[in-house]
This record gives structure tokens, C-alpha cells and sequence, in this order.
């Protein structure tokens, strides 16, 4: 008898993601030049590590014992590093008890981050700049090739939503990408999982698991989509609903991808011999590609990218479109926009 | 003292767009070539004829009052149509009504237009499908230069919400057009005004207005969207949530449409001599394009573009990129989808 349909579920989803692994890591492998023209015979690779990022939550529980249980198939070694936030009483004993768990698993190196939250972009944007940090830390460190997240279709929907909320178009309307991070360094296996398959991977392996209070607090954007605005749009538009925003975010991130791909062609078109955007040029480019150029000057010339919004470039854009001798428009970072003798100059004021 | 700021802003709205029809028009007829090389004076034009599609529900009748208002002013006749779906009982008596509405504003010609619902695609798609058909014949009848429709920005709101259910890519997310139909036939003049100012210039203007119990019928998907889905995402996202939706179908809109340009282009390049597509040459593209490619060629063969989903043409794109001798791929609408000596071969079957 084969394991439960559930534990099946979760370590095919990872096995998948291993095997990815080990092709981008041989492939990068024959990419790189020797440096001498008869190189010695070297001694075999050290087998490649993967790191689980674990919070003791069901999700990447679940993704922990997953990986303790395939990596040694694929002769690959698997780790875990779980960070204390530090933001509830009690987190470091959290912490090794995460620990504790990794060992259990027989997981090796095991590794508890302490990090400093500061207060930038909010709460939870804080939370995961430090985060990401530390685990960019630990893998180089630990020489990983891979850090798994435990995020999960769920986890995709929400994201979804939150950047429909922004209404700042289909990039942000991509959610989490399944190889993000410098060199592909973090990989979601459960990106296509429902949440609950993982829990009850946890219940049927008998892994005890934390429910993060975090994840159930009003106080928290994501938690109260989770547990009101997303169960009331299922009520609304059918149980296919969080599939159906998981879907989105793959079309979605593919069109950005290569949209993109053409502003980043066409502006070099557009440009004059002195390097300006002619406007002329930029007004016979879709609306879509030129807005792209647009905001690629703005972030060039200093603009940060979150700061600026659709709005910004739509009225930059009206200088293109509907030119009747409007002024400079100031956007963020002390950016100038203006049109000066049929060109489109964007430059920090 | 000027109008209620509600007023103001329905009559505003309308006012731009027909300015925009007014210019559209002036722009065809420039462009019509005269049938004779030296024409006789012909009589001077008939005035265009302007209609506004009136439910009686609040954002119409908004419609209608601020289009009784601005037209004369602009030498255009604005008259009124109205559809009884004969879908509850006394559905004749409220038509009645409304032309008698319609009269007190001084609107002519005023029509009521008996359609027959079908079933095709449930309730909601067959009451729209008999209401543009009966809109589109008393266009044509009448002469009008443009039908103008009341949605609102709330209403655009729910219609990217329900595109997100679908799941299908960012064209479903691009809710309805400002101008669609034939020749731009309609217009949509609130597409970025909220219901409420609609609701609020029928009241401060003494217009009575009819609830349609549909709209708060549990039934109906949109009506569930409408008083359950968006609130709660409202709750959990803030209130900013409806201007988002509709600026992110505005921005998807342009996305969709600039891909859709670049496939058709590109379409050309990756055939073969006999018109066949190339495997290789499609798999250099952009999945983005590569997938908008495929579901051109299969809509050409015969697909039903509704009944063709992304899982369709996620499974046609694997013979492309994922080749390991896969069989036919059965679509809908009979048509099959193979692999032939390096070619894509789409036909019905």
C-alpha cells in the first residue's frame, strides 16, 4: 500500500522540483568554462544542499518531511532554517522547537535566524524583507544550491487579490513565481497545492504543526482575506475561485514577461540620436508598450518603483497623447517629467 | 448657483462622450468618399440621433436626464429605447412606465422593444444576448449614431471579478469597453463614474427609479458578487478596491489588445510554405505569444472561443514545448490538435 494521497501528493511536488534542480545546477555546471585548457581531474562535486524555510506551520511542515524523504533518493542533502522574527513573546522557544521538529526529520544542517523587523512598507512587507534577507544569508553561507518555500495555491490567490487591490495592472496581478531569487535560488513546490492537502499530510504523518496567530489577526491585510474576503467571493463565484486566481497569476506573469520584452526592444527605437524619447515614435506604439517605456525611463531616472503608480504614468503619457503645452509633472524620487521640441525628457529635478 | 455635484458630474460625463461621437461622425463623413467627381450641393446633414438604452434603474435614468440635457445643447436628438424581457410578470406595465419617463424628459423617439430570451449560457448571457440584439436593430432602424449604455464603474468592478473566476487570462479581465459594437456603436459614459453619484443625481433631480429585484436576487452570480463578494473584499482590502478593479481592466484592456496585435504579426513568421505551423519557430516565442498563436489557429479551425479554455491550450503548447511523441489533443468544436513532422496541425477532425 502506497502512502496516503495526501503525502503522495506532497512529495511528488517536490520531487519534481528537485529533479529541476539538479538540471539547472549540472547544466550550470557544464556552462562553466575550466580555467586551464587541460584541467586535472577534480575531485566528484560535493552532493548538492537544499534548504527547507520552515516556520512550523502545516505548510512547510509538510514541505520538510517531503524533502527529508526525497532529497536522499536524488543523493541530494536537505536542510532547514526557521527565522524568529522576534515579534511575539516566546518566539525563540518557537524557534527550537522548530528545531527540534528538523531533527526529527533528520535534516541536516538545521539552522534557527534570528532577524531585526524594521518598520519600512508596513508590518508584513518588514517582516519579509527580513526574512528574505536572512535566508539569502544562510544559503550563500551554507553554500545551498536551493531554499524551499512552503507557499501554496492559497497562499497564490491571496497574493492575487492583494495586488488587484493596488490596480496597478498584470504585474502585479502575477503573485509569487515558482523559481524566484538570485540564480533561481527559491522554488514554491506547493504553488499548485491547496493548503489543505498539506495539512493533512501533517495530520495522516502525524507532524504536529503551529497555526502562526498571525495568520488568523484582523490586523493583517492577508489574514482577513483569508478569512472573510476570500471565503465570501467562493460564496459569491463558485469553489473554482482560488484555482482560477492561481491561473491568473501564470498568464498573468507571462504577458508581463513579455511585454516587457517588447518595451525593452522598442525603446532603443524610440530614442533620438542624443538618446531623448521622441514623441512622435512613442505615440505610434501601443498604448501598453509605450506606458512600459514610460515607466522604465522614470524608474532609470530615479523614480522608485513602488512609488509610482498608474496614475503617474498615465499623466506622463497624456504629454504623448494629448499634448497641449502642459507643464513639468513631478513624480516620486524628485523626478521630472516634461516635453521639450517634440521630445519626452524624464530626468531627476 | 450650478448643479448638485452629482448632476454635474453624470452631465459632464456625457458630455465628453458626445463630443467624441460628434467627432467620430464629422471624421466619417470627411472620410467618405463623394460618389460623383463633382458632387451637387447636397442638403445639409440630418442632426445625429443619439439613444439612450433606459432600464428605469437608477444609473439609466441618470443617463437618460443628463443626455435630455446635453444634447439639444450640441444639435443632437437624443431619444430612448427601452427592452422588456418578459422575464416577470408586469414586465410590459414597468416598459410603459419608462416610456412615460422617458417623454417627461422630452427624449424622441422613445421605444419599447419586446425581446425573447433564450437559455444559451444560462440566464444572464441569454437576457444580454436578446437585449443587444434588440438594441442593435433599433440602431440601425432608427439611424442612431451611438446607443448610450449606463454601466458604472461598480459594475465594471463586478464584471473583472467575474472575469477572474473564469481563470482564462487578462482579456476576461478586461471588463466592457468605453466604446463597443458596431462601428463603436455603444457608449458607455459611466464607465469611471460610481453608482452612487448616478443614484444621488436621480434623487436630488426628483427622478423616481426602479430597483430591479434581480439585482438583489441570490440566483444570480453578479447579484451575489454585488451585496456579498464585494463588500467582504472591501472589508479586507479597503475601500479603494472598486477603483482598482476597474483601473485594472482598463490596463489589462491595453495589455491584451497589444499582445493580440503582436501575435497576429507574428503569426505569418512561424509558417511554413504550405501555411503550416513551425514547432521550432513557435517555440522561440514568448509563451505569451506562442499561446495567443495557438488559440487563433484553433478558433480559425472551428473551436468555439468560449469553450476554449487555457487547460486547452496549455495541453496544444506542450506538443510545442513539451515534445515526447504525444497523441491527438481533442478541442471543442470537434477539432483536433497533432504534431506532424515538426508542424502543429489544427482541423476539425
Amino acid at each position: 500500500m502506497g502512502p496516503h494521497p495526501a503525502v503522495a501528493a506532497i512529495r511528488l511536488a517536490v520531487r519534481r522540483v528537485l529533479h529541476d534542480v539538479l538540471t539547472d545546477t549540472s547544466a550550470h555546471r557544464e556552462l562553466t568554462p575550466s580555467r586551464s585548457p587541460h584541467p586535472a581531474p577534480s575531485p566528484p562535486p560535493a552532493p548538492p544542499l537544499v534548504l527547507v524555510a520552515c516556520s512550523g506551520g502545516a505548510d512547510s511542515m509538510a514541505l520538510a518531511s517531503a524533502l527529508a524523504f526525497e532529497a536522499p533518493k536524488l543523493g541530494i542533502r536537505a536542510g532547514a532554517v526557521t527565522v524568529d522574527h522576534g515579534l511575539q513573546p516566546g518566539s525563540d522557544l518557537r524557534a527550537a522547537e522548530v528545531v527540534t521538529r528538523m531533527t526529527a526529520l533528520g535534516l541536516d544542517p538545521i539552522e534557527s535566524l534570528v532577524v531585526h523587523v524594521g518598520r519600512d512598507g508596513g508590518p508584513e512587507a518588514a517582516a519579509r524583507d527580513a526574512r528574505y534577507a536572512a535566508l539569502d544569508e544562510a544559503a550563500e553561507r551554507h553554500g545551498a544550491t536551493a531554499v524551499l518555500l512552503g507557499h501554496t495555491r492559497d497562499d497564490q490567490a491571496e497574493t492575487v487579490l492583494l495586488g488587484l487591490a493596488r490596480g496597478s495592472g498584470i504585474r502585479s496581478l502575477s503573485g509569487m513565481a515558482a523559481v524566484s531569487g538570485a540564480g533561481g535560488r527559491y522554488r514554491r513546490p506547493f504553488l499548485h497545492l491547496d493548503r489543505q492537502t498539506a495539512r493533512k499530510a501533517c495530520m495522516v504523518q502525524s507532524l504536529p504543526v503551529w497555526d502562526d496567530p498571525h495568520n488568523a489577526d484582523p490586523a493583517y491585510t492577508r489574514s482577513r482575506l483569508r478569512h472573510e474576503g476570500l471565503p465570501a467571493l467562493e460564496k459569491a463565484l463558485g469553489k473554482g475561485v482560488v484555482e482560477a486566481l492561481a491561473r491568473t497569476a501564470q498568464l498573468s506573469r507571462d504577458d508581463a514577461d513579455a511585454l516587457d520584452a517588447w518595451a525593452a526592444q522598442a525603446e532603443s527605437s524610440v530614442r533620438d540620436a542624443t538618446g531623448l524619447l521622441e514623441c512622435a515614435k512613442l505615440f505610434a506604439l501601443p498604448p501598453a508598450v509605450r506606458r512600459r517605456i514610460v515607466r522604465r525611463a522614470a524608474i532609470e531616472a530615479g523614480a522608485p518603483a513602488g512609488a509610482l503608480f498608474a496614475r503617474h504614468i498615465e499623466e506622463v503619457d497624456r504629454l504623448i497623447t494629448g499634448w497641449r503645452g502642459q507643464g513639468a509633472i513631478n513624480l516620486p524620487g524628485k523626478v521630472v517629467a516634461q516635453r521639450q521640441g517634440g521630445r519626452l525628457v524624464i530626468r531627476q529635478g
